[in-house]
């Protein structure tokens, strides 16, 4: 099924030589797809992978992460294979993949970390990825920002430490204090994945203070805005729809 | 275990004379959940299906095809080759349900869509149903209102266009543009699975608006409370507690 | 390998000798956690097994009846099994895990409840649990306060009645007549249950509500505020951050 020609030509975002209504997409959708509804295969062919992945203000190896981390946040275990192989071949590395995946059991939950690490070991066993790739020693803990940090921990402490003491200890100690100071992932890359299970699970209570943060760790509202639309095919509409007023309130603060 | 009486007698809401304390509901729940808990067996058989999908002012297909779009949009793919079936005998037809699975790509993300087609492949195959019924060509696109149109896509031009461009111009051009249009799902329907996504999703912010166009769509307050009232079973009863002032709002206001 | 020894000493919350730096803590997570992500590992044996499950404000048993519930609405089937056997060993009777599915269908649906009866069935049949360990007769039902039912009642009618009326009897006369009267599970567990799947599934709105009835079944504050901190690791930090306002709001009203 060919992209209607009026749609073509009002897209045409990315690539608009192959969104032309003329030329067959790359078929991407399995042929199940195809057959069962040939809309959501064109959609699939066409507009999410002929047009959304294309688009050059975020990275493939970035859009695989934001999908990765969109899969395990949203439990969808049957399309973790593809992309845990899809991110490899983008260029994320395998204890890119390990790391989100540890990240996410602290921001959407430990039973959607534990599914997701089985299907990665089987990803990284049937591409003979040894421990050496897939559980390298990690570099030093990173330092941050001692004032901001201090700032942070503050505010943990007066706004969750009255009601659950022991939660705003393991925010401190264990969350900030150890695991966002891992060097297997990049703060930068933590923001993201961070921001994406926010999104996905339709947090947006957190939603403006870890926007903050992603761009004080070197995400740009540029990254940030093709992060919330390609989530739009990831977690559906309703979820980035939800996340644009706190980008909204968080760009213009920036932009001051 | 038999319905209590003083249940019965509160109850009776569709069908009295099934909901006697004096005699058994016809076995829905499978025979395991008679065994673990009879409770949830009775509850199932008497209350949801005795009486809940027997109330008259929503019918059998929109009950299916509220059901089915709610486990597609809630990732529930265990419940899905029986209300898949169900759903077909009770005239939902094949191309409503790819059709409802590709508006649900765009509404609860793709991954919830893609996991549902191999589930409905193989219900259609094992009831024999060919590509003609499967995916039959779709009619002519549908003529949008051009009044209504232009000032929702402007407002999200407005709202959208901002932060994320690239999101704005897919919602006017794709998701608006094309998929509403398309003839495989009335727009009433499209409305009615939209809703149902919503509310299954926690997505109280969309909701007052869907609730407006469900309505200019052709939906009747009483048949979206009946939708309310089926999703407290099927996606618990705190997301349908949480649809309750959206919908009285937007009834009070169609009401004047 | 080992907790830091700078998050060991600022962690030591409820075990500090097995915390401490020096010791290995005991292996919980599989062999293949710690192969694809050695932290992960690290985390599960050090921290959520090795400190949180042992700090002594709420029971294991306790801790094993929040953990089932959040497994079972938020819909991870893939650590239902490990944790109903770890339940029963803590002390959570076969029934009390039926009644709580049950209880779940209500609180976060059907379907979610249905996937878990499954599981269930299969651990109890290992263990060789018979019916009259899995499905005992019920005493007789409970008596509620028959004033604060009434004013509860009369709210439900009044906020719900008006947009739904069969979802204002169903509330009233299935859901809190007959479902919170069985003697299956105590009125405490059931809050403790409730509240559990509010805040899997993010429904802040009736948090209020049901951690004020909770506290009015026996539920302490500083019980409260373990659930909260124990959720955070099974239902990720920012479900249990979005509780901590309406549980502060409410523990304030109660020390009133």
């Amino acid at each position: 099924m060919k992209l209607p020609a009026a749609l073509a030509a009002a897209m045409s975002l990315a690539a608009p030589a192959e969104a032309d209504a003329g030329s067959e997409p790359e078929r991407v959708a399995p042929p199940i797809v195809h057959e069962v509804t040939p809309a959501l295969g064109t959609y699939t062919d066409a507009v999410l992978f002929g047009d959304v992945w294309k688009r050059p203000d975020l990275s493939p190896r970035d859009r695989s992460l934001v999908t990765i981390a969109a899969l395990v946040a949203g439990g969808n275990t049957a399309q973790m294979t593809g992309h845990f192989n899809r991110g490899l071949d983008n260029g994320v590395t395998p204890d890119e993949i390990a790391a989100t995946i540890t990240h996410l059991a602290f921001y959407a939950g430990w039973p959607k970390a534990m599914s997701a690490v089985g299907i990665a070991k089987d990803v990284f066993t049937r591409r003979n990825l040894g421990p050496d790739q897939v559980a390298p020693e990690p570099g030093p803990p990173i330092t941050l920002d001692a004032a901001s940090e201090a700032r942070r921990a503050a505010a943990v402490e007066a706004q969750v430490g009255a009601v659950a003491p022991a939660l705003a200890t393991y925010t401190n100690a264990v969350l900030f204090g150890d695991l966002w100071r891992r060097a297997d992932l990049t703060p930068r890359d933590r923001s993201l994945v961070t921001i994406v299970a926010l999104i996905v699970n339709s947090q947006t209570d957190q939603l403006p203070f870890h926007l903050h943060r992603g761009m004080d760790n070197g995400l740009t509202r540029t990254q940030l805005s093709e992060v919330i639309t390609h989530l739009a095919f990831y977690a559906g509409w309703p979820r980035a729809m939800s996340a644009i007023p706190a980008a909204r309130t968080v760009f213009e603060d920036h932009m001051r």
